[in-house]
């Protein structure tokens, strides 16, 4: 074999499969048999055509795991794995040596500090050696990569979650500091709204409160599975409010706003939020401003808003210990798969373009 | 003496001095000859009608210094001060022992969780004993009250600065977490903003910026004076590329914004932060939205906004002992003294309306 | 009714029961009707006379629940409560003013500082009004109190549980800072180290460790049942040592010592800790020195060696909740119950003279 | 030139020239012109013959300064430095890729890790490229390395000084956590006491003491002229109390241990902390146990024991600006400079076996 398939974004709203040579694999680098990928709110943006429209051609996918197929000698003894191993890959591809990386925030690494600006799923294909998504049968593990290695009894289309549970470890816990008994709130039931719902229950929170629409009564269903003790449909009136009678008036000491798209979300996640509490804000209104929202409200409530953008090393780790572990109903995410050649109703469906209202997690599995 | 003088805010832009009877001093309160109050921004909307428009008559100001005249036996054993002791008061009476009051917070103790509603300069004149504000010669200390002493050697007008400087240390070290050699940018060269250039200065920030306008040369002088490195006039350009010129496009670790009434700082504020800065919020905006502010930019940067609103005991305690340590020129602060009839002049000083553009910290003296 | 019963520990080792009357209840205090108290280990020291020797006569127990059966106005108000509801008392009586009191350290407000030196089951009872301890039918409420509502619905000899499980979720979640995914090793598992296994497991740990010795057989089963992973006897080897090989040599993120009487156990939990660590210090010597410990350990591992004392405010919220949540098998901790007439075989039980080798948590029931 | 002269430690106490061939430089290497680098007290267990006996013959030094003299291009990338350039370059080694190094925890990351065992100063000779050590004309800098710029402008022996300078700044502020007004005691007048005593007042100590002996006359007006308030002599009776005296009995919020042998000092230092304190553990008892030290009064005040072991980025980072400011009398510290054949004499200055009571930070200057 010495090509392999990628399903390559040629612009925005087309994909094409084509083939890529197999390239060498230097003394510390290593090439990637893909199992699966799993799709993130964050891929809909290039392919749509509404983010990063210079980058076409290119591979995306970014939630990979896989076999190692071939590893350098150097690499193997940096990452501590061997051909055959199962692994996950960051998406990050940092520098290594800047200060955001020497102090742990590696993920934040500028890709113009590496003057490379490599990063899985939004490199263009036309940069040797062209395989740098996971939408693809082969991904190239760049020597900065960052590789953790996951355990062969895990589901294949539950492996990509790392992601999502690691950004729900990292935000509920790390960023916004949930202690045993809080009240959490989570406006967004997405995948990355139950990575947090798993987060905050793992982080001991009394009570978590999930806040979704009309649309998210399957969504709401998995929560409740995944520990979630309320959920609240906005159509029945403003979170804040039902979160202040679900409490009795002491309102959430965390809330996490993980939408996609809603200007008005912040003003309501604010509003749920007691004296002193925590706002993460992880999701976007596609750089429109909040409406509803006066800053003043932080000073009055002493707030803390805390913008967050994926997950660190040790989140990774345990979001992996956790899904090794097979004691979560994980399999309640995983919605849908699609073989390689699907890639674009795969991203259609994350898009809510197709006849799957109910889908969480989708998974493209290059083998199928 | 059976009566004594306070400057009441009659009506909105009224004051006029009015006598009230001394009060009975039980067990646990006391009663103090007032010998200064500071006059803080958070005076003017009440005095001009926009801000809690219903309280009038009542006493205004809460920046207390002054001497023990009388005090009950139980009072003396909790404060651990005797008549003839000189004290500050801190502005809140908070219910001591809800969950914020029992963690540290008492400050952010809500006055309807007292029930009463007390607090100094805030509390209507017709709730007995009547002489809850600064603005007159004696003050009443109710058995809530935190009370500090304060060094006679300490300049009267200067006393009232354990306010600003209070703040100046809780914002810039506890709330926005400075390190040493931090990059520090202040919006507003106010009284607050002035705290806030020693707390940076303190906290031993590298590189100290503060942010103003045309308007505040003087105060850019007094800023310099207590340590910033750099004054920036936004009528040069937006503050955020004047911050990247000046730290080599690092742009700061910690930016203060305590500015009044501008929509449009926050903006600027946020576009002078670093990635994983910290923007701390104690300016106002009179509830109004931020303009040309989208939340998205927090997560972009990983940005954490925290709101803040006044003081805790321990900086309280700092500002106190750095005042009577005499190391800083605290005088150039203190810009303006007023004797108690003409509070209302003290006032509208403090809101531009006088011909006094350099006035920093303004002072009433009733025994004057 | 004009008096009430106390047992009173009239000398070392000898349990008398006196009649007190029943004090007069003023407008900011208030009397309860005890329901239970349960037996802390610190009660041994003045039972045994050990410690606080120059204490008798005085009525042990601080781990109070019991019914509010008269209470004053002021004391109606401050804490909340009316006649007829169930609350639960903290131990400490602090002064409420100073700088430990106000920045939510009031659990180590030093008696000396109230001049009168109050603490519940710490009172000589010479003092008036003479009931400051839990092993009684009434107990007097101090204006100075800290007061909490517990709901009618909790067993009776749940309820004192408040204490151990608040410890618990302080000193595993807050002062060592246990998060997701965590290694905790948990020395001791008495009432306290079972409480820090339900912190533990409420704070998302991956792997909870118990270690004790052969005399723990029925405690390792209840430490199981609340979620520890493992248990390790110490006659099988030094912990350190075990641990390493239950963590692949990777060891502990967080280690409690909450033993009793143990020169040797520092070392030993020292040596269960990783690069990094954390180690919690409840655990008591009689003030011997920490045999085979050499200080040099914490910066060649980098370790926080953190001395805890009791429980904080939020913590005894939290575990408040947690009790009436019934969510956990806490009768498994409720080994013992006795009426106030034999609080001296309680005593004896505790400390091991009894035969009740399995003994956890001790309650004594004045009522029956 | 092809070959380099280095002062080898061919046995304990035996200290030779040797000559080694200058190596090539791959393209992620570089070769530094050696200019100055210091003696810390770590060089002198492997000196002496007291640790570390394995490794001879070894180069010693790690405090190096020097030029840039070849550098391969992917390394001038990486390092963004370029030939002719001058930087200092941290004694670790680190792998770079495990739990530690990815969480700005590098400097812990165990040699055992790297399986090569580097570390600048403690790196055998007989390893290629063999010019791991400061004290030589040469220093071959590994891939590996981390390297940090430093201004001409710098005296060239005060250079080394960002080794006691990060750790003064780590330790007092980012480790013991040190706040605006704290009282800060340090233990150990040495040069990382010195630079603690720099940290302290960085951090805005509102007292700061430092404890000594009787030599230390020297050293303690140095000590002054940083910044400390007060110098306690111990031959004038334990430090707590002397500490106590000078502080009214509030005692000290921060402790810093940094002396080298003492087995009493520990005790002496936990007496001088305050309730709730945090005592810095650096200084070295040779693994011997803490004479008179018993961890019960860990918990009894609520005392933290934080073990620290060198500098982080940041840290070294703001090192480096403080001392290109040039604002600090930094002159003061530099007592004493050796050419590079008397590299034995510094060592034995640094012990103490030469006449001269008063060295603190000794430079051995290959060029001279």
């Amino acid at each position: 074999m010495t090509t392999t398939s990628s399903a390559v974004l040629v612009e925005p709203r087309l994909i094409d499969l084509w083939d890529f040579s197999i390239p060498e694999i230097g003394p510390d680098a290593a090439l990637l048999k893909v199992e699966a990928t799993g799709i993130c709110g964050s891929d809909w943006g290039p392919y749509n055509g509404t983010w990063m429209t210079e980058l076409p051609p290119l591979v995306l996918g970014h939630e990979v795991v896989g076999r190692v197929v071939e590893i350098g000698a150097d690499a193997m003894h940096r990452w501590g794995v061997a051909e055959g191993d199962r692994v996950v890959v960051e998406e990050s591809i940092p520098c290594g040596t800047c200060r955001l990386c020497r102090t742990g925030r590696y993920h934040m690494c500028d890709p113009l500090h590496t003057r490379d600006g490599l990063r899985y799923g939004l490199t263009p294909a036309s940069l040797g050696p062209h395989i740098w998504g996971g939408f693809g049968e082969h991904l190239y593990v760049h020597p900065r990569s960052i590789v953790h290695r996951m355990a062969d009894s895990v589901p294949v289309e539950q492996a990509p979650l790392f992601i999502p549970i690691s950004n729900g470890i990292r935000w509920v816990e790390r960023d916004a500091g949930t202690r045993i008994g809080d009240t959490v709130v989570i406006f967004g039931p997405g995948q990355h709204g139950l990575g947090c719902v798993l987060g905050a229950r793992l982080a001991g929170a009394g009570t978590v409160i999930v806040v979704g629409t009309r649309r998210d009564k399957a969504r709401f269903e998995v929560a409740k599975a995944l520990g979630a003790d309320h959920v609240i449909d906005v159509a029945d009136g403003p979170a804040a409010q039902q979160v202040a009678e679900l409490t009795n008036g002491e309102l959430a000491d965390v809330v996490i706003e993980v939408t996609s798209g809603s200007a008005t979300v912040l003003a309501d996640a604010v509003d749920s939020a007691a004296v002193g509490a925590t706002v993460v804000v992880a999701g976007s209104r596609g750089m429109a401003p909040a409406i509803g929202f006066s800053p003043d409200t932080l000073f009055l409530k002493e707030l803390t808003l805390k913008g967050v953008y994926g997950h660190d090393f040790l989140s990774v780790r345990r979001a992996i210990e956790l899904i090794e572990s097979g004691r979560e109903p994980l399999e309640k995410l995983c919605t849908h798969t699609f073989p390689l050649h699907r890639a674009d109703e795969a991203l259609r469906t994350l898009g809510g373009e197709t006849d799957a209202p109910d889908a969480i997690h989708i998974t493209v599995l290059p083998d199928r």
